[in-house]
């Protein structure tokens, strides 16, 4: 087993190999080799047991992993052997549709408080949880003992939300909002930032002749990004 | 200026940067210090400068940056001095919001093709687009020179529309289905995954005595958390 501690970039797989060792359980695997999560996710079988090394007796080389084993142990690491109860800030189009995202039960969260600023939200109901005014946020978080948030909000409302959230007890906050979140160092913060996601990618899309307007910056970015197509890839994820 | 290509990380980063700056110049802001971007952003002034400096002209320190040629610059690498047309794939609730986000258009990207499965969605109009059956998807995506993709459909169901977005001309790909796509080095993919988010926070939620029950790894891993904080913090993006 290694020593230290596990990178965040690490955490951030975990997920993806749990997701996909459910895949293969469901399609009937009992155990499977590093190879064969590694075609799965496309990323390497040196990157999958170098990460799942971090958790000790999986690591081995040669062996498959076993299946059931290997889900319980990373549904323990994190925390997902519970329901946690999370608490969503915004009712707009996008709230609305967080609220009523069937994803969330299934995988370990449930939203149990919803907050609005505007009245004539305020009162709705959505999956049997009434829409409070934002002023009860730091309250019901605290009463609840929340420790997820969901903000989706306007940007500009976004960091007061956060830090209401945070006053209640949350720790680990999923934020839709368009900005950057200031938070205690105890608190993590995610971003689902879709806008940010496409612009970062039309940085490899450069099919128009008049790019090469955009100045010698550009130009030559285009010429890099057509010699090393590796670093037209994100990493897998 | 800089040599060499741009890490991937870098390039995530430079939308972040866009969209601060274009918030500044909306305050009023004519020339910004890459502290005071960086104190925005939650990042080192150090991270900026050396993101910047792949940009040559703007990398200087000591001088401010000024506000208005580094948004011309950075819209000129990322490509956004267009709107590009992009093509959703799903339209059950959450293709529907994503069809009805008002944030693509003010930022350079504009929905022009809407495909779905189910009878009951197409036909439908969305923001005066009509709604076609996903069988249209190759076809419609090559005549309208379209090279982004939305994916909104059930994950089963993500490789096949991957496939044929690509096949279409598509070389940048939302996904937003729980699934890993497998798709050429020409194209590039983000993610778009609230529950992966949220199960990647919660490794940092520790709160419960029944958390030695999970055995030696996972105490092991709270015992790191708890002496090493910063580790608990994602990178800031």
């Amino acid at each position: 087993m290694r020593n230290g501690p596990v990178p965040d970039i690490v955490v951030r797989r975990l997920p993806l190999y749990l997701r996909t060792l459910r895949q293969l359980q469901r399609a009937g695997y009992r155990t499977v080799s590093s190879e064969e999560l590694a075609q799965v996710l496309g990323v390497t079988a040196a990157q999958i047991r170098r990460d799942l090394s971090y958790f000790g007796r999986f690591g081995k080389q040669g062996y498959g992993y076993p299946v059931a084993a290997l889900i319980r142990e990373l549904e323990g690491v994190l925390h997902l052997d519970r329901l946690w109860n999370v608490a969503l800030v915004g009712y707009g189009k996008l709230g609305q549709a967080i609220a009523h995202y069937g994803e969330f039960e299934p995988n370990g969260f449930r939203i149990t408080a919803i907050f609005a600023k505007s009245p004539e939200h305020i009162g709705q109901i959505a999956n049997g949880v009434v829409v409070l005014p934002a002023t009860e946020i730091e309250r019901v978080v605290r009463e609840q003992g929340i420790r997820i948030g969901i903000i989706a909000v306007p940007p500009e409302a976004a960091q007061e939300v956060a830090e209401k959230l945070v006053a209640g007890g949350v720790r680990a906050i999923l934020n839709y909002a368009p900005t950057v979140l200031h938070v205690p160092p105890e608190v993590t913060v995610r971003e689902i930032d879709p806008i940010s996601a496409l612009q970062s990618m039309t940085f490899y899309l450069d099919d128009r002749p008049s790019v090469a307007g955009n100045g010698q910056g550009e130009q030559s970015f285009a010429d890099v990004m057509e010699r090393s197509p590796v670093e037209k890839r994100p990493a897998a994820h």
